[in-house]
């Protein structure tokens, strides 16, 4: 923590202060910036305001406090009934909307944000936990006109540092690459547990799992980073295993689960695919020919 | 690679040569190990007799060729097809076998190989893909009695390095390790795979992915350490999000997946769980509590 001269630094707007706005707005505290704070329950700014933050007496004020408003609510419905009201007050605004939802819901909160001509929005969305913020373990992802993002940089890389990413104009993609990126936590999480479980059997902790799991975790960026560009291509050679092989570790896993009295159906789920996929003519393919299993929409 | 004499280095077996022995057994003639192999498929140590190995006319003479066999073979039941009938041939040898199994079958594989009191044996995984064996990536996984790994452990070093880890007497622990990392490596992928498919309608590249799906994977690996303590004093306090706030995100991942038209079995099975979670009171509890929903058997 640096102590600046709050002059030098722009006047920002926090709307939300749930665990991860409080976390923002003392983040840009900390770096100087004049903090304008609203929550829905004043209760949760005391803390802000002991650090210098002012508490805005209604969200109307708080947005009127500054060119850049950060936004961080339970959800895009919130975001509507807290904003839409506001009409002209947005005029000359960024609001900058971190709060979790769908691309469909990014794109229409930029359609009436943006409507009047008079405001500016970007969809962001933060891939930290609020312990990490102005970290560099911080990724926070934003997308929306570049102008928006290159005019507010500044002060976006005091939340962030070296995960500060503009990602491109459709508002719809950091809304896209935030529920990719949780995708891919649960599948990390999901897989640490049913091995937890496992080895749980055999009276191995898990803190005792846990270092070989994120050695094994590291492993697989390797895995990806090769995988993706057979993605691209659509040709999925098996430089390690084939997917028949795969099916076979499958079995093998649901076996052990069901053997252990554990729950087996993350397991068979699994498998579930990689049959589909050799069903499909990809015995001897490489695991990324799944992607076309991933592609195919279900109703079912 | 380094040239070194091979009187200093132990003589080594390897029997099974697929993509995966053919890398042991150059692993182990870089090190200067005589190294003897054997293959139902002969013509599979082609390239390792040029390299310097000596190919064994039967199973028999190979095990016979030195202190240490080290099996890489299909399955435990081929193990046992090759091995069994060799009777007293096995006495006064260690067998290291890293065929991919259950905890079940290693341990009976244990019981078969050591009755007659003569034999040895190691269970073992091996967590990498050919290309990384001999490197530190190669993570290489050893259970069963100690003194074994102990008297072998250097020659055992020039497969893996520093990813070489001795388990526990246990010899069912490599397996129940092996496949509960394996279930964390098909979760990384898959989850890669669902956000690809996502990210890929809106016509973004997987190797545009890659790069932050890779980010957020090592930032995971901070979430396993966090909760492996939770999850063994059986408390899980939400220190970052809560399960209903999981839940609410895993809904727009489902939203999002139908409305792009992708499949949505990954992220309803996802939520599935956690509603189940919510459901038996972990509303407010971090997401270590699902262990609980791992733990619990299922028979549908």
């Amino acid at each position: 923590m640096s102590y600046v001269n709050a002059a030098d630094r722009a006047p920002v707007t926090v709307v939300g202060l749930g665990l991860m706005g409080q976390a923002l707005a003392g983040a840009l505290l900390d770096a100087g910036h004049p903090t304008t704070v609203w929550n829905r329950t004043a209760g949760k700014a005391d803390r802000l305001v002991e650090r210098g933050a002012v508490l805005a007496p209604s969200v109307g004020d708080a947005v009127a406090a500054g060119p850049l408003v950060i936004v961080c609510v339970t959800d895009y419905a919130v975001v509507r009934e807290l904003f839409e009201p506001l009409g002209g007050v947005l005029d000359g605004k960024v609001v900058v909307n971190l709060t979790t939802g769908t691309s469909a819901q990014a794109r229409e909160t930029a359609e009436w944000v943006t409507r009047s001509g008079g405001a500016g929005y970007l969809d962001g969305a933060v891939m930290a936990v609020p312990a990490d913020i102005a970290t560099d373990a911080a990724v926070l992802l934003y997308s929306g006109p570049k102008e928006h993002f290159a005019e507010h940089e500044a002060t976006l890389r005091a939340l962030g540092g070296a995960g500060t990413t503009y990602l491109d104009t459709d508002h719809g993609l950091s809304a896209l690459y935030d529920l990719s990126l949780l995708g891919i936590m649960w599948g990390i999480l999901n897989g640490f547990l049913q091995g937890a479980a496992l080895l749980g059997t055999a009276q191995v902790k898990a803190t005792t799992f846990a270092p070989l799991a994120n050695t094994m975790i590291n492993v697989v960026t390797e895995y990806v980073s090769a995988y993706a560009p057979q993605i691209d291509a659509g040709e999925y050679p098996a430089g390690d295993a084939t997917m028949t092989v795969h099916q076979e570790a499958m079995a093998h896993l649901v076996e052990e689960s069901e053997t252990l009295g554990v729950n087996a159906e993350l397991p068979r789920f699994l498998k579930v695919l990689v049959d589909r996929a050799v069903t499909a003519g990809h015995a001897g393919s490489g695991y990324a020919a799944l992607i076309e299993q991933f592609r195919a929409g279900t109703s079912g």
